[in-house]
């Protein structure tokens, strides 16, 4: 039995970045940058207009005068050159045409006729200055400039950059594949709907195979497998063979004379640990499996069959291993303090992971803006109803004591935080905080 | 000109949510629940045992005895009923024969002998007591309960609930299907490795479609359109044709005579403003169409061109449409408080949404836990590397005054805050906190 911390470490130990793969622009969503993207070209190429307008010679200053060009975009106004006492039309975004050293918006200018014979004028109502609304060349990206750096993770703004610089296949750390595997002779499918005496739905596989989806990897869902060796072995080789980077498994790892994951895993790689100090989850088997034609080694998660179990050790060990592979500098869970809304007995022997909804509040009890944590109940590691909305593992050290509201303690986050329950927070605006300082 | 929270009433008023589809179980991750529901049987549907051990009369305490049977799933050990002096074999999650009051877990027993007439004998080495170590039925979920209602999201607990409950159609809200148009003579695809005069490459779209499918929306990649009124109204009659719900465009909305997506939605439906007193992001047009063949109005967001203007835009006013077409109670977004890593400048005009990166620290500069803002650097609206990164909106009353480092602010947050840069906080511990209550 060894602690978590010595369990995550050797999980991460073991868990190595994929090799890269250049994959279409859209499809580097989400992923982690394998490759410095520098800028070909300067942003903009070109001297753009900010303002739709007159281009002008700021030293004529305000007056009545003759649009010569339009220049939205493209070759407009290519080869014309300003000359003092004229004007040009442009618009936002569009090119400077050469002679002219700032723009006037139209806000600030009269049409003044559109004669007959096709000449425009123009009247200029104020004094500008040189370079007034005009981006200059490379003013936003310099030429050559790295734009993104390897290890970065793609959001939709990194999207847009990639396509600015022209990068429309990228290098990225692909997600691993994960293959998932339910064991148990008390298992069925999902869709029984009378469920004979000694029977109960497979509610893991369903959970852990969304689980890595929302994480982005590629899945391959093994089904259900009998409390029997060999069946459990060809499943695997099956498996191994297709390629796959993580297996998790759930069930199989108690005390029971059928439990066969450990010693089958033992048979094709190396057991790292069997047993964590940890509520809920304690039977948890590590592994790494030597397999022929792969390139590394595939991780074999051998989790807990109670539900709560299987999905509070994903979070706590998969989840930063999947993040290695998938390239993230930094595989560790985002940490937050909360303060307890209602009191927690905490167990005597092992650490645990009470599942909780944190919420931010403006009114944390202290009387400051923070997060509160909102135990999901009864914390029985059958009980998947306590995995319902949560989106926080509180850490709790193995005390037995019980842990008074209004405590702050250490919430792990395990789900988008923007999808938590409000508390009627967001009709706050700008000025909703206090700004002592202005 | 109106102000951003009147903006955003008038959008979340024409944001219907979308009527109810049935969907397989792994296409419901993400989604609104659109149903109550109900467990058709309890959970666990059987007594079952907690522990790998022996089911037992609590009454017999300590002593010798026979295993009369062995049940782990399914139809084992059914017909037996225990008698006073024996005991039968169960591993965890198995049923409990009748007859059996307890469970006595195997490590507080002895394997006697493996007799050679098959009878095996146990020594029960504890006292137990009536009920130990079983789950009786129902315990977790009792027959009829209602497990998820709607209105709640499903995540990947939520799926495994499903499951247990044998929902493997669900009725969901679906995500809505979002077009996406770029405009402007100017652009080109970003597969465009040289660039002419007056052209820059179309960031807008790739980065608003990967926004979209983000939030899991379906996406229509429209292309880029020129400036010019009846190309403009092919493209958009084709897609409001095609069954589309939110119609996404970009550029085209300034003061400039080819700048056509006002006066063109005017045509088409109902235009509720132009114009949102917002840095960045002023001119932005938002109306609602009318499309025979559609069900409910389309949803037509004409976004300004410059790249950091259209995805702020975005964030600000598309995203909590979608949310509310997908069937999300609240739609607002998550604000919570970070303290100004570097002083800000604020615009004297125009309310102002300050790009900045949020990390939560150990001390946020009070000596306590909390989050720090830190600027994205240079603010210009056609700068997209102010994008970078950007896991925040920062809002700033426009007071044109400097808000000095330390000062507490109201972040909107814009991405999974999961992804952001750490602070070197991953180590702390469940005792890395003080708990005063123990
Ligand atoms: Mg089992
Ligand atoms: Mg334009």
């Amino acid at each position: 039995m060894i602690p978590v911390t010595d369990a995550i470490q050797i999980v991460l130990n073991a868990s190595k970045r994929l090799p890269p793969l250049t994959v279409p622009l859209h499809d580097a969503l989400g992923k982690v940058l394998a490759q410095d993207v520098h800028a070909p070209d300067p942003h903009p190429p070109y001297a753009a207009s900010v303002k739709d307008g007159y281009a002008v010679i700021a030293a004529d200053g305000p007056g009545e005068y003759p649009v010569v060009a339009e220049s939205r975009a493209g070759d407009d106004a290519l080869g014309v050159i300003l000359s003092p006492g004229t004007v040009a039309y442009v618009t936002t975004g569009g090119p400077i045409p050469e002679g002219a050293d700032a723009v006037v918006q139209v806000e600030n200018t009269e049409l003044v006729n559109d004669a007959s014979d096709g000449t425009k004028r123009v009247r200029i109502l104020v004094q500008t200055t040189k370079g007034n609304d005009i981006r200059p060349v490379g003013v936003d990206i310099e030429k050559g400039a790295i734009v993104l750096t390897s290890g970065e993770r793609i959001g939709a703004s990194e999207i847009g950059l990639l396509a600015t610089v022209g990068v429309t296949m990228v290098e990225v750390y692909p997600a691993p594949t994960v293959a998932v595997l339910s064991t148990g002779d008390e298992l069925v499918e999902p869709t029984t709907g009378h469920l004979s005496r000694g029977q109960i739905r497979d509610s893991n596989r369903a959970m852990l195979l969304a689980a890595a989806v929302q994480l982005q990897c590629k899945v391959l869902d093994l089904g259900i497998a009998k409390d029997d060796k060999e069946c459990l072995g060809r499943i695997w080789d099956k498996a191994f063979a297709s390629g796959i980077n993580i297996l998790i498994t759930s069930g199989g790892v108690s005390m029971g004379d059928k439990d066969y994951i450990k010693p089958l895993l033992e048979k094709r790689g190396k057991v790292h640990f069997d047993k964590v100090f940890i509520k809920p989850g304690k039977p948890f088997t590590f592994a790494e499996i030597d397999f022929q034609s792969s390139e590394s080694k595939i991780l074999a998660f051998g989790l807990p069959g109670n539900p709560v179990s299987s999905v509070v050790c994903f979070h706590l060990f998969v989840v930063p291993a999947i993040r290695l592979l998938a390239g993230w500098t930094d595989p560790h869970h985002l940490r937050v303090q909360a303060r307890l809304q209602q009191p927690i007995k905490t167990d005597s022997f092992r650490p645990e992971y009470h599942r909780a909804s944190v919420i931010w509040t403006d009114n944390d009890g202290t009387g400051n803006p923070g997060f509160v944590a909102v135990s999901t109940g009864h914390q029985v590691s059958s009980r998947l109803l306590s995995m319902k909305s949560a989106n926080a593992l509180l850490e709790f050290p193995a005390t037995g004591r019980v842990v008074s509201a209004g405590t702050a303690v250490s919430a792990i986050i395990i789900s988008d935080l923007r999808n938590m329950a409000f508390d009627e927070n967001h009709m706050s605006s700008g000025a909703a905080f206090a700004l002592p300082g202005i």
